[in-house]
C-alpha cells in the first residue's frame, strides 16, 4: 500500500497529490516495472479519499505513459529506461460544462481545424487595439526574429503552462507551421530525410516536399510510434505531435519519449521537432508536459501556434530553438525579417501580459469541453456501440468517429453530401494507407454550438452512418 | 520639325502629350536611331509651349530609354529593337515641396530602409480598423493565396498605376520580398542558378543562398545590366530591379529591358522576377512603367510591397505570377496558408477601396519629394563639386553620396561615429566590389524633418567628409 500524506489545506487538488507522489516513485525508481499500484477502491479507502479522486489521478498517469491500465487487472507501473527530470509546473484545469448556444442549424461542416469564434474577448481585443493601432512604433520594422517583448510573453507562458524551460532570446516568431518548418527547412542538411508520424499533418508533409526533403513516414500502429523504424531509417530530423497526436489523438508515452530523446542523442545534428499545435486544451487531468521539458540534451525543437488559443487568421506562431541550433539559424536566416506585423506582435503582447490570455484560454477550455462532451453524449445516444467507435477524445477541437457499419466508404461520402454534411475522414492524412484501415472520420466541434452538434450528429445516424 | 497638335483643354498636361507623341513615333518606327529631336528652344518656339514643357518631356523619355542626352549636342533616339507594346496608363504626378518640420535631433541615420512615420493617416486607420478590429470574419482561416477582396484591390491599383495588366486570380498575397522569394525558390528548379544585378539586395541574395541556390552576380558596371553576360550565364532565372535600381538608382532603359525579355523568352521555364520596390516615388516626370506591362510572354514575375507605401512593419507584399507560373505554384504551394493576419488584409483593402492609399501616396510623394530636393539642396550647399557627387536622385528614399576627396573609408567611419552619424556605404551592397570602386554612402532621408537633414548635411560636410 502507498501511503501519501495528503495535504488538505494545500492548493493543489487531492488527485495531484497523488499524481505527483506516484510519479515521483517511478521516476526515483522507488516503484518499477512491472510493480502493481493498489486498485483504486482500496487507496482511496486507505487514504480516506473518495475514488474519483485516485481514477483521476491513475488516468493523469496512464495518459503521460507512466503506467498501463489492464482490464480487469488493474495499474501497473510501465518500465522506463534512461528516465531524465521532468520539470514541468503546469496547472490544472477546471472543467465546468458549457451552456447550450441555440442556433439554427444550415450545413454542418465537422471541420476539425477551425475554432470557436463566439466566444473571444472582443471588446478587450478591441480596447487594447486602440493604443497599439495609433503607435508609430508598429510602422517601424521590427527585430527579425519578432520584438523582445512578445519572445519575453511566449517564454513566461511556456515555462508556465508548459514546462518548457527557455531564454527569449532563442524564441523565433513566425507565421504559422508552415512558416517555421520552411524556415528549419534551410537551416538541416538537405540531404537527410525528415521523418514524420503518418498519419499526419498533411501541410507538414507538403512544406517538407517543396522544400525538397525525402519524407520518412513512421506509421502508428496501434497508436503507437514506432521508434525502431525511426532508427533503421537514414533520418537525421523526426517530426512529431507527441502531447497529442495529430489527427490520431493519442499520447506519446513517456518511455516512447525517452527512447526519441536517446534516438536523437546518439548523433550530432539530429534533431526532433516537436509540434505542440493544441496542447492548451486538454479536458481530462493535467496537461501533458512538453517532449521540450524532458529534453537535457538540447535535442528538441518545440513550436506553438496562437491559431488554436486565439485565431489561425491571426498567423501567428513560435519556435524555440536549442542554442546548438540557434547560432546556425541566426546566421542563415538572421537577415529576414520577422512576418508578422508588428501591430499584430504588439497586440498579441498585451493580450498576454494583461492576463487576457490566460483567462481566454480557462474560459474556452470550459467551453470547449462542454461541446466535446455533448458530441461524445450525442454520439453515445444515437449510436450503439456496434455501429461506431471513438477514439482522440479529451483532447483538443475534434474527436475520431470510426464507423463499423456496412457501408462503404464512398456510399458515406454520397449520403453525406445529400444531408448536407461535410466530412474529413482520416483516410486524408495517411501518406500509406494501413491495410486494415476502416472508415474514420474527424468531427470537429469547435465551431458548432450544442443545438447543431446534436442535429448534426442526430442527421449522421439517420442518414449517413445508418 | 515635330509638329504635335497640343491641346491646351486636354485632361493630360501638355508635357505628357509631347511625351507621349514622341514615345509613339520612336515605338511605331516613325523616328528611329539615331534621329536627333529637335532642341528644346526651337521645339518650344513651334508649340508655342514653355521650354520648360519640352526639357519635361524629354527628360521622361531619356528616364525610360528611349532617347539619350549628349552634352552639348542634343537628344538623340536610342536604337531600339523587337518593341512590343506598351499598355501603360499610369498618372503624372504633382510635385509639390512640403513644409519643414521643426525637431530636435540627436542621431543622425541616414537609413535608406526607414519611412516616414510622421505624415501616415492615423486617424483614418484607426477608424478603419474599428470595424475590422471586431469582425469574426478575420479570426478564420483566409483564402491561402490571400483575401480575394484585397487581391482585386492590389489588381485595380497596379492596372491604374504601374500598367501591370493582371487578374486578382495571379496576385498572390506575401510576407515582403524575402517570404515571396523563398515561396519561388520552391517553385524554380533548384538546380538552376539565379542571377541578380550586383550591387543588389542583400536580402534576396540570403534568401537565394539559404534556398541552396547558385547566385550569378551581373556586374553593374557604367550603371548598365550587362545581358550579354547574362545569356554567358547559366541562369534560367532573372532577378532585376528594374524602375529603380537597388541601391545605384537608376532605371532599366527600354532597350536593355527589351533584351531581358528576350533572353527570357528563349528557353522555357525561364522567368524574370521583377521587384519593383519602390516605384510608387519618383519626384521627376512620370512614373517609370514596369517591365512587366512590356511583357507579352508571360515571363515577368512581378513583387510589389506595401513596405514603402505603407509601413514595413505591416509586412505585406504580393507577386503576380505568369498564368504558366501558376498551376505550378498552386500544385507545390497551395496548402501553404498565406501569412498575413486577415484583420491586416482587411484593413488595407479598406484602406485601398476607400481611396486613402492613393491619398495617402500622393502627399507621401510631395512630402519625400521635398525632403529629397532639401537634402540635393544641402549638400550643393555644403559640398563643393570637386568634393562630393550625388547619383540616384530624383527617386525612392534616398540618394547616393560619392566622395571624391581624399579620406578613407576607414578615416570615414571613425570620424563619422565620431560625429553621431550613421552611414551606409554602398560597398554593403556588393557581393563583389568592383576594382575602381570609390567610397560611396547611401543617405536616407525619408526618416528625417528638413531640420534633421541641414544639421546632418552640415555635420557630414564639417566633420566626416572634409
Amino acid at each position: 500500500m502507498i501511503t501519501i500524506s495528503i495535504e488538505n489545506n494545500s492548493q493543489q487538488p487531492i488527485y495531484i497529490q497523488i499524481y505527483e507522489y506516484i510519479k515521483r516513485e517511478i521516476l526515483s525508481g522507488q516503484l518499477q516495472a512491472p510493480a502493481k499500484l493498489p486498485s483504486t477502491r482500496s487507496l482511496a479507502a486507505h487514504l480516506e479519499v473518495s475514488r474519483t479522486t485516485v481514477e483521476t489521478a491513475y488516468e493523469q498517469l496512464v495518459a503521460e505513459g507512466y503506467v498501463e491500465a489492464k482490464e480487469k487487472r488493474g495499474y501497473f507501473v510501465i518500465p522506463i529506461t534512461h528516465l531524465q527530470q521532468f520539470h514541468s509546473n503546469t496547472t490544472s484545469t477546471v472543467t465546468v460544462p458549457a451552456p447550450p448556444i441555440p442556433e439554427q442549424a444550415r450545413l454542418f461542416d465537422f471541420n476539425p481545424d477551425m475554432i470557436d469564434t463566439e466566444h473571444f474577448p472582443y471588446s478587450i481585443w478591441k480596447s487594447l487595439s486602440k493604443t497599439q493601432i495609433n503607435s508609430a512604433d508598429n510602422f517601424v520594422a521590427g527585430e527579425h526574429f519578432g520584438d523582445y517583448r512578445l519572445r519575453q510573453a511566449i517564454a513566461r507562458y511556456l515555462r508556465g503552462s508548459r514546462g518548457v524551460q527557455c531564454s527569449p532570446e532563442y524564441v523565433v516568431v513566425g507565421a504559422g507551421l508552415d512558416h517555421l518548418l520552411q524556415m528549419l527547412c534551410l537551416v538541416f542538411e538537405r540531404r537527410t530525410p525528415v521523418a514524420m508520424e503518418d498519419p499526419g499533418y498533411p501541410s507538414a508533409r507538403q512544406v517538407l516536399l517543396a522544400n525538397g526533403y525525402d519524407v520518412i513516414d513512421i506509421p502508428l500502429h496501434n497508436y503507437s510510434f514506432d521508434t525502431q523504424a525511426l532508427a533503421r531509417s537514414d533520418a537525421d530530423i523526426c517530426y512529431v505531435t507527441p502531447s497529442h497526436q495529430f489527427p490520431l489523438g493519442f499520447v506519446m508515452p513517456v518511455s516512447r519519449r525517452q527512447e526519441l530523446l536517446r534516438w536523437a542523442d546518439e548523433k550530432a545534428g539530429r534533431y526532433i521537432i516537436e509540434d505542440d499545435h493544441d496542447s492548451e486544451f486538454r479536458y481530462k487531468g493535467r496537461p501533458i508536459p512538453s517532449l521540450h521539458s524532458l529534453d537535457t540534451k538540447n535535442k528538441v525543437i518545440y513550436i506553438g501556434t496562437f491559431s488554436k488559443a486565439v485565431s489561425p487568421a491571426i498567423r501567428t506562431s513560435y519556435m524555440v530553438l536549442p542554442e546548438t541550433l540557434f547560432s546556425q539559424y541566426k546566421n542563415l536566416c538572421g537577415g529576414f525579417s520577422c512576418p508578422v506585423p508588428r501591430f499584430i506582435q504588439s497586440l498579441l503582447t498585451d493580450f498576454i501580459d494583461g492576463g487576457y490570455f490566460e483567462k481566454h484560454l480557462n474560459r474556452m477550455r470550459k467551453i470547449y469541453k462542454g461541446k466535446h462532451d455533448f458530441m461524445l453524449q450525442k454520439i453515445k445516444e444515437y449510436f450503439p456501440e456496434e455501429r461506431a467507435e471513438i477514439s482522440g477524445d479529451h483532447a483538443g477541437l475534434y474527436i475520431i468517429f470510426h464507423y463499423k457499419g456496412a457501408l462503404s466508404e464512398q456510399e458515406i461520402a454520397i449520403r453525406a453530401k445529400k444531408a448536407g454534411i461535410l466530412l474529413h475522414p482520416l483516410r486524408n492524412y495517411y501518406a500509406s494507407l494501413p491495410v486494415d484501415y476502416k472508415p474514420a472520420y474527424l468531427l470537429g466541434f469547435a465551431n458548432l454550438n450544442t443545438d447543431m452538434i446534436a442535429q448534426g450528429i442526430r442527421r449522421l445516424s439517420e442518414q449517413v452512418f445508418v
